[in-house]
This record gives structure tokens, sequence and C-alpha cells, in this order.
């Protein structure tokens, strides 16, 4: 089950948060001891990420929920498809509707968005990558969804591994500076990557042996050339930036390795999905 | 300034998620007592939205940072505009500098989106407002986001306002013996709404005294049709529920009084925000 | 069961105030091995309130503590009585005694004086509620306790509902000014009350239309008075201030709706409870 | 001064617990930008404690807040006295009036009913102690505000000293099983007191050499009893169980060394204070 | 079972620290449902200490992992043999690992120091002590690993018992006043214990009554001097400073009653113990 | 300043530990108002490490000791050597002293041992690495010790490297098996590193690429006969198990790049330094 450590602590912060000290709706509307079973349904298609989550919402609120899946972490599915059946304690169900659904349609969201770029480039080389542009708080729910949706991770973090962007550079005292500097002092363990802002930094940083290597900002017939340029150097070359749906299998024909895309995390619409209460 | 209680701790594990140990990139190529000025530049047009925010992640790391606004809260700004310049520790910049973005790029985002809808039903006397379907953690961000970009807030949370959804009615077994049971047992202090599915539904809130009533999932026409049942009764509409730019004015010129829209906060695309490294 | 979100953390920092290390005369006296039997003795008359945050706190230290109830939460019992009987692991039932005593004596403490005070006040039509006078941390409890001796709750939190209180009203500018701006700028599901300090804003507070009206320290003459003005104006009023269980029949007799009292939850003396271990 | 590690955490989950969003009252109806005087009122004569947590809580929402201190920790003030005064800004003032009030009232009451108790057995060779029977979250400030009114602290925690009571005397296997557990067991600079219920008891605690004995529960008659059994044996006497105002001297007069009395702290009234805003 | 309130929360703290996002090695390499047998083996002699926390680490990662202890808590094994089997889903066992063995192998390193230092003055009345010189964090798991060693535990912190050292005697105006001061103002059930530089102020703190008396950086024969001062006097003596495995006997032979050893939790090695992972 | 991310949340919990409610001793002792001086001492040579913390938990008991330091971190000092003075209130230095020094000894400790190890292998091509095996809780200020000492970091977490252990390889079904998989799916700028037992599994990972390989209890010879085979062949050889500060040399001079040593965490004695209250 696909469930980061300190999850509980999260889930709990977030149901503080929208019932800070009651849900007064359901406090005086439902009894106490009424059990019902309610339905999720995709109100749109989607590809489906963070069921774990989402029943481990429930979970917090009332051990006793239990949850029938239909279609299990992955699944696409159409407009009306019930995801999945929960059976168990009402108020549970009505007070945790909200907090399971937004972290569940946001999970969604991003793996459907990432599934559209992914399938946009199919049966070429390249692959679709993630960014560090995730929402405060959600960093690791947001990376799996999005190789839920078959895209791959960059860096979860500053600290894994070395990426030499263009304000390094110029707080480093230039790009070669900088790159000799890497070079020489980085753990043994760390791979670094560097962004060039053009295919004569792109020179220089093959010349100082970087292998990964992100073309910021390049259109694809710069891509094109870079491609060339590191033919059998054993390089992986990124592309970052402007990247849409529309372009973005004119950059992955260009034989870039990867390409990063910030708005899988950023901007990824909420699938639409609703939680039904059906009679017993 | 507007930073909620706790906001401190929320900056300083967005920080530690980003860098669980340290940022192995800056360490290496930037010199520990460096100091630079970074610009902040609008990519795009946009509202700006979470100045406070941005400047606390900078002062968390350092509390020396300088900040010189140009563009305050809730300025319209164009693309290449410079909305801010920081000043001192490099370190600090650098590190700091995903975080604060991250929350700031999503706070324009919502506000201009917000804008947007706002500005389309401009000279009527209709209102835009938000929902709860808001980031779990990032609730009072992303509220007062929207209230930036010229919307209104509905409930924070299921303690502070009693509003009746279909699922509630549903439990409560009918809309009848749910406002009753409600109008009973209610707070003093706590106002209730009731969402309704049909017009027929609309007549039975409105002989139990119901004087907020949510359209759920109504045409503009019949949203009209509603108001004009309304007349003269003191009654607060609000209606939601696919709602687009496209077609919020046809909904905002039907006189009913909210229009309440999820997607201001789940699915507003992020601002595109730089913060770029220049010498000092 | 009534427990609110986060009140296992709630209950381990308790544990971990009184047993900041180790219960050293347990530790020294008894086998860590040994079970006991322990019943849970009135002292004297009391209205029963926490028993769910009661076992909470041994079933925290040891899961295996069976429970036995024979006064349900909101019972009455006197002097002498049994209230439950744990059965269970003797270093969690002497370890946890004193927290889990500390909370269920404030609690039946604040159930028993609530109950007073809305006996003293039974056959007439107004109730007694709470205010936020609580203690800091324990907010939700001591609220619930109030509900479970009959009494009311007023508003949970600064969050819920405006109050405009003589402060805001000197802060705003006056009486007129404050509730112009409040009626044009609340929430549109956000109630308001307003507190007057005589029958003139009381007069003032009408004519714009306050619908819940605070007296604050009027006499019950005045009271009487003030109820006589708002007849057929559907106006809900409050008295608070100085109502001891001597003069809350006279307050309740002039007709006010609601009488709230800050001593329920700052100054209820508390329950005298005892937990004795038995042989098995 | 006077404030625990950690209290500022404290503070602040009392801060979120009465504004777990924003308040609504104040934000509307007051300028963010307005600076108001306030000053302290004692609404009844009181010990004054808890000076520096009450200031905390509005330094915790705005550190440019001046306070100017007419009466310092531990005066007493009669009725309409003027504590304190504070200049600022009035949002901190409106927001942070109730938790501060809360705790600090509460404080003063604790000091207050101490002094009462003190008061009633000068010229006496006894003191009054407190117990663990505090509030769970607030014991530090308790305990501290029963030294305020000239109390003395017994044990903090069940970790600080070893104290031998009913239960474990029955868990341990009698009285003389127990002692002779505790004596060869426990750590060299751990004290231990054992309570008593009987003289018989008391007899046989001092042939196993007990220091501080316990009378649980004794009439003043049977108080004297012991003491003069103690005579000339160093032994530190202490009663507690049915202490009130009107029988402490009584006690005292026994010559009994120490009288805790619970109720110190968890039945102590809070004391009447208010916050009063004043033009400038 | 032996766990610290709290413990759970600690493990998890530990467990993020080692996995921020993901253990990516056996994220690939392994299957989710795979399940493995391992087992823990020590390489070299040790008292083992800490059973229960090394299980927890494992439970708290995956609740079904099954534990066959073949040497329990206490037990000195030798190099070669297997402490105990567990059984479960591998990625459980292999993420836990670490973590788990950070903290046994710390603990069985102080449990076998500690034994190597009774061992070392077996058959003399001198036992032997820790200090508050422990790993911020870690006191109560390293203060218990002491006690399974044979050691006993002094103070466990600042708030559990007096100890006048040097630097407070400085600070006191010395060694008289300060020890008239402690003496008048002391909690009745706490004790002190002053530490000594010479005979000299050993003889002093004997004149005004101290019972506990540490001889700070005392020779062998110092301390046989000052045990023969004591004599009669029902003084415990202690002494600290300096003690290593080799001279240690020749203090305990002196007759003094404690000798305390900062080094049994500062500057214990760690035990060397492995996991193996086995076929099923 | 070196201070990690959430430092101060970490020291008030030290602190907190070491004093739940009261440092007794000094309270009684000291005038609360008292200013003194301390000089911080080294009883030994030693190398430097942790100034920062060690400041830092005094300012955060009282903002206004001020610091004079003698030795900056990173020096080597002689026994008897003054490293820093602190000027300020003597409460906060006698409350402080205990968790300020722990911290700061194991620092201290950790880098002198580094440095032993370091020196040991000067003028060869070997660096000295750390492991995993630090203390839970401690582990960024334990790795940053090893780095003052003159040693490289190792991976800090399981989530910044691939190290494929022979529990992994076990688990992953051999070799062969495991090495294609990690090679295939590996995020492109994560590195790995396996661990071999033999010269022949050493070979089976050139045959696969491998380009970091960690030899595990080789012997010197058997390392020195590694080193041959993967000349020329752009590999990082590391070697561990067993390694002191005897052997060390003779590992280092087998050409192998890093020698990575858990015991410079797991089991560094502490250094030896007072901290001494003098006149002002």
């Amino acid at each position: 089950m696909f469930l980061p450590i300190g999850i509980d602590e999260f889930i709990q912060n977030s149901l503080k948060e929208d019932i800070p000290n009651q849900d007064i709706t359901t406090k005086i509307i439902v009894n106490e001891e009424s059990v019902s079973k309610a339905v999720l349904i995709a109100k749109e298609e989607m590809v489906i990420a963070g069921l774990d989550i989402f029943q481990r919402v429930f979970h917090i609120l009332n051990n006793d929920i239990s949850v029938e899946i239909h279609y299990t972490e992955g699944s696409c599915v159409k407009k009306g498809d019930t995801i999945l059946e929960l059976k168990g304690n009402t108020h549970a169900l009505l007070s945790g509707e909200r907090v399971a659904l937004n972290l569940l349609q946001r999970m969604c969201g991003i793996a459907s968005l990432t599934k559209k770029f992914v399938d946009a480039i199919q049966n070429t080389n390249c692959r679709i990558a993630d960014t560090r542009k995730t929402t405060p708080g959600l960093r690791s729910l947001e990376k799996y969804a999005v190789t839920i949706g078959g895209g791959i991770n960059h860096r979860y973090s500053l600290s894994d591994a070395i990426l030499i962007k263009e304000n390094h550079i110029k707080a480093g005292g230039g790009i070669e500076t900088t790159l000799k500097k890497v070079i020489k002092e980085k753990p043994h363990l760390m791979s670094f990557e560097i962004e060039v802002e053009s295919i004569d930094e792109l020179k220089t940083a093959i010349k100082y042996g970087a292998k990964n290597i992100m073309l910021d900002n390049f259109s694809p017939k710069s891509c094109k050339e870079a491609v060339e340029i590191c033919q059998d150097k054993n390089i992986t070359l990124e592309t970052s930036g402007n990247i849409s749906l529309e372009n973005v299998r004119s950059y992955a024909e260009t034989g870039v390795n990867i390409i990063s895309v910030g708005k899988l995390t950023h901007s990824a619409p909420a699938s639409d999905i609703s939680l039904l209460i059906k009679e017993l």
C-alpha cells in the first residue's frame, strides 16, 4: 500500500483544518449510530491515483468502514463509472468526504494530465518527468501520482541530486568555474545535471564532462541540434520550459531523453469525482 | 501582514520537505558568506497574492534579507514586470526559492483566476465565492487568495456553518425531516443553507423557512425561474456546478446572488513567476 | 464515541506531562505482568461526562484493558455509586489514573454545574449557554460537557460567528458605524450578534436589523423591558454577566431566550471521583 | 521571566483553538493598521499571577505591543484596580484577548484561592501544598500560580518522587511488603512518602523508617494523635482529604507540617478580569 | 513491554530522517508483496537491550511482521548467536533495518559496557550509576539500557532531584550559603546531593547535614579517607570523574556507595549486530 | 552558520527532556537576575565541532547571552584551552549547560575520531567516509561533524542514492537480476553503488557497468586485487568492514578510493569538555 511515513499525521491535520471543532451539519441531521453505503463516481474520464490515502482518511475517522474497490490504482475509468463502494458509519462518511475527495481529485488530476503527456509522445524514446514545482506538504503524493500516470520522477528534493541552474551559474561565477567546483567536490554517489541556455553553453558542459544536461527553453529545432551534438556521448538530454500538450511531441521527436513538465503538479486540474450516499 | 497563526511551522515543514538534509548544489557552488540581489519577474499577466508568505520563507532561512516591493498585494502586473527585489545571503535566496515560488505561484494563480470570474460578471449583483475544495493544509492561504482576486469566502470549514447537501438529505430521511431537525436544533448563531436539486425542492425549502438556498447544477433557465419564485422573500440564492468562464455571466444575469466555483482553488493553474539572481 | 480529532495526541502529551520519564512508584512496587480490577466510585452526586476520553487514556497505555460501564454518559449518579469497572494491566491502571481522573472530574464538574443551572430555570423558555471562557487546549471537551449537562453551545471560536462586543464597538467607531460595516461585509452564511449596554443601544441595534442581541450586565428588570421592546420582532435575546444559581431564574422568567454563563467552564468545581484497585 | 520551555507552542495551539481560521468580527470591523490602548481591570479582589504569559500571548500575535505594568506579579489588587495597560495593534489586542484572559483568570484564581488557605493558617508551622490534580497541559502554569499565592509545590509528576498510595499498597501486597520493596529499590536521590489510612498503618510506616507520611482523610483529632506519635522522630507529616477554608486551620493547629489541597488547582474559580479598549 | 510514552512519534521521526521520501533501492529491486525471513546475528559478545523498540520500528512500517525471540532482554549472547528472527513484508524489513539497528546497537553497547563496570566491582558494596550525559532525545532509552546492564539510574533530569555542583556553589556564593539555602527551600519530597572538591568541603557538607555527597575527581586514597570520615553517619557517598574499567575496582574497594560513569552513555561503543535476509 | 532547518524544535525538545518542569537546583540557589561569566574548557586534545548549536541552546533559553569565541569551528585545541566564553543570565547558563555540552561533546568526539582516521591515511589518494549508522534524530549534526574532521559524507538517507547491499541481492534474486533491474529502472539523476562479497561478484558488477563498488569485509590483499582489476575502468572503489585506526592505512595503500567507517558516528567517544562559572 502506498502511504508515506507520517501520512496519518498529515491526514489528521487535514481533518482538523476542515473540522476545527465539529461537523455541525452531520451532527444535527444524522444519528451517531447510522450506517450507510456510499459510492464513488467518476464524473469524467480519468486515471485513478490515490485510493490508499482516500481510504485512510475514512479509516482514521472510523476503523470499521469497509471498502470494495471496483477499479484499482492506475485504472482508466470513464464518466459514470463507480470507482469503489464504502460501507460504514454515516458520520465518518460525511465528515471525511471533502478531505478524502480533495486529495483523491488532485491526485487523479495529476495522473490524468501526466497520462495525456505520456500518450502524446508514445512510440518515441522520450519520457515525461515531473519537477519540484509541487504543493508544499504534498510532494510525495503528487510525485507518486505522476508515476501512476506513466511519468517518471525527477529529483525529490534539493538533497538528492545536484542540478546546476542559471541562478547557480550566476552565483557561482560562470559556467566553467561552477562546473569545475561541482565535479571536484560532489559526493561520489551524487550525480549532477546542468541547465544550459544555449548551444554554446551545451558545448562547454560537454567539455567538462557533464552527462546530464537540461536544455532550458530550447525550441524543438535547437533541441534537435543539441541531440546531434551529443550523439554517441552517452549524455542524457532533458528539455524543459513552455512544454504543452500541443508541442510536446515535436520536442520528443528531436531525440531528447526526458521532457520535464512543471504543470503536471502545479497546474493539473482536479478530476471530477463525487461521493454519493445510497440506501443500504 | 496576512499570516495565519502557525504559518512558521507550515513553512518550516515545507522547507524540510524540499531540503531534508542540505541543498547540496548551493553548498558546493556558493560561498556561505555570499550576498546577492534577486528580482522576482512576472512571466505572464497576473494578480499578485501571497507576498507576505513569500517573504516569510526567506526570513525564516535568514532574517537579514531585505525586500523592496514594486507591486503590492492585489496589483495586476503584466508580463515582464519586476514584482519585487530581494537582497541578502545567496544561500538563503537559492535554497528558499522553490518553496517560496511554489506558494506564491499557486496563490497568484488562484487570485488571477478569481479575478477572471469576477470580471466576467461585472455590473451584475452577483458575487463569486469559493468552496471547501481546497488543498489540504493550504486552505487559509487559498481562501485568502480568492479574496485578493475579488471573490468572497464561503464556509471555511464544517464547523462554521450548516450546509445541508444532497447526501445529508438522503442520510437524514428526506428534505422535510432534515429541515425540521436543523431548524429545531441549530445553534442560535449558526445559519444554514440547503442545496436543492429541483424547483420542487426549492419550494419545500422556502416553505420551511430556508433563507440561504443553493441551486445545485441548475441551468441558467432554471436559475431564473428560481429567482422569480424567491422574489421579495429575502432569500440568498447561490448556484454551483459546472460553472465556467464562458457560462458564468449567463448565470449571474439570472439574478442569483452568489456563484460558487470549486475550480478557483482546486484547478487554478499556477501563475508563471521567476526569481533571477542579479549582480549586486 | 465522542472523541475530537487529534485527541490521542492530546492524551499522549498529558501523559508525558505527568510521566516525563517513568512512574517510579509503580515501577518499584508492582510486577510488570500484574493484572488488577479497579472500580470508579462517585464520591458525590454528579452528572457523568467524559467516559470515552477516560477510557481512551488507559487504552493508550495498554490496549487490552477491558471496561464495564455501569452508568452511561449523561447519567446522574449518587455518592457511592460505582460508575464503571476496569480490568487489566496494573501498571496501566496506576500510571493512567491521575490523567484520566483529571479529565473526567473536570468534565463531570462542568456537566453537573450546567445541570444545576438548567434545572434552576426549568419550565421557562430560556436555555443555558456556555462561552469561550474555556481552558486553553480543552475547549471541545469542556463545551461537550456543557451539552451533557443540558446546556447549549455558544460560538466555538472567533471563526464561526460574529459577536460585536463593547470593545469592537469602541474600536469600530460607535455602534451605528460598526453595525453598518458588519451588515455590509459579513459572509452570507455568518450570523451576527451584538452586545448592548443599555436600552438605548438595544433600540439602535434593532433599528439596524440585529436579530441576535446580548444584554450585557442587565438587571432582570432591564431584561424584562428589553423583552417587551423586542416582542414580535423575531429577535433572540441573550443575557450575560453576574448570573448565579441564585438569580438565574429571575433572569429566565423575564423571557430572554438564552443565558450564557462563563463559570460553567471557567469555575466549575471538579467532581469528586476515586479509582480504587480491588482484588481480582 | 517565568515562562516554561515550549510555552510558545502552547500559546500558538491555544490561539489556533480560538481562531482556527480568522477572527471574523475584528476583521470586518477594525482597520488592520489601527492602534489602540487597552486597560486590564480587576473586577474583584485577587492575587495577580500570570502576567508573563498574558503578555506573551499578545507578543506572539504582534511583537510591537507595549505593556505598562501597574501591579507586578504577586500583588494583591482590589476591585477596580488597573493591573496594566497595553498599547499597540488593535487586531492583536482584540484577537488575543480571550486566550490571554482565559490563562490569566485561571492563574489569578489559583493564586487567590491559595492565598486564602495560606492566610487561614498563618502563625502555624504548617504549609499549604498543591497536588497533581491539575488541568492536563497546564500543570506548570497552575503549580507556579500556587507558589505565587504562597503555597508550596508537591510532586510535579510521577517521575520526581515516590508516593505510595492506598492503591499501590493494595497492588503491592500490603503495607509491609510494599515498604520493604521501596526502601530496597528506590534510587538513592529519590525520597518517598507513604499514605496511611489509620494510626495503625502510621505506626507500621514509622517502624519501616518512613520519613514522609501522608494522613489520608484523617480528622483533626486523629491528626493530633499522629503528630504526638511522630514527635522527635524527624518525620514530615502531611494531611489531605476534605480540607476546606473552614476546617483548614483546625488541621494546621494539630501540628502537621503540610496540608495538600486538590481544589487549589482543580476547583479554583477564575478571577474576574476585563480588558477594555480605551481611546488613545 | 518497555516503551516510553511518545515512542511511536520518535520512531516515525527517525524513519523520516532515514527515508525522507522513499527507500529507492528497495523500491526498485523488491516486489511490494514479497515476504522474507531475516535473522538478527550478534557479531560479538554483548548484553541484549532494546528488543521492544527494535521490533516496534518494524511494526510501525508493517503491523504483520512476526518475531520469534531466541534471547530475551538482558541475555548475554556470544558472537554468532541468532538473537531473533523476523518474518514478513520484505520492504518493511529492508527499509526499517538501519533505524532499528541504530537503536538496538546503541542500547546493547550501553548495556554491555555497563555490565563490564558492574562485573569489575562485583563482591563490593558499590553500585555503578549513569549520569545526565546522554544523547539528546534518547535519554529514557539510554538510561533503561544502563539498568539492563546492571547499573542504576542517577537523576533523570534537572527536575527530579537537587544536585549542587561546583558551578552552583560558585553562583550561590560559597558552599555554606548554598547549603543553607537549599536546606531551607527544598521541596519536602526532594533529596539533595552535593558535589565536593576536597576533604574540607566534605566536612562542611556533613556539618550542614548533607546525606548524599559526591566526591568529585577524588583519588581512591581520598575516597577512602572520605569513607572513614562518613562512617556511621548514614551518608551515601558517590564518586565520579576519570573512572575507567582499569581503576573502577580500586574506587569500589574504598567503600564508596556509588560510582557514576558518564561514559556509559556518552561513549559506549555500539555493539556489532547484523540483520540478514534468509530464504523463506 | 551551520544550523539545519528545524533545529530550534530539536533543541526545545532536548531541553524539555532535561527540564520537564524546572531546574530545581538552580531555582533555589541562584537569583533570577544574576549574571555570570562562564568559560568552556577543553579537558583533552580535540577538534572543535558544533559551536553554532552549542550557542543556540543558550540563546533559546536567553537571547541576551553574549559569546566570545577563542577557537573557531574546526580548530584543534589542546588540553586546558579555553574554547569560548559566555556572559549572561546565570539561570540560562546553568540550565542549558548539560544539553549544550551533550551535543558539543558528541560532535567534537566525532570530528576528533574522524581526524585520526584522516591523519592515518594522509598522502594516499583515499578518503574517509561516514555511514548511515548515526544516532536517530542527530544524523545531520553527526554527518556535519564528520566533515569538520576531514571526512566525507556517504549517503544521507535511503532516498538520495541507491546502495545495493547483500540483503537486496538476496531479496532481489541474485546479483545479475538485481543489477539489471536497477540499471533499467533507476532515476536518471540517481547513482548506484553495489556491495560485493568476493572478487567474483566484483567481476559481475563490473560486467554490468557498475561504477561504484563497495568491497564488503575484504582484506587489504583482496582490496589490492580488486584495485588491479578495476584499473582504467573509471570505477570508484570503496571498502568497509572492520576498519580500525591500526589497519586503515594498509587499506588506503591498496589504492581504494574510499574507506567508510561506521564507528565515526556510532562509537566515537565524547570529547571531554567542561563549562566553568567564573566571577564576573
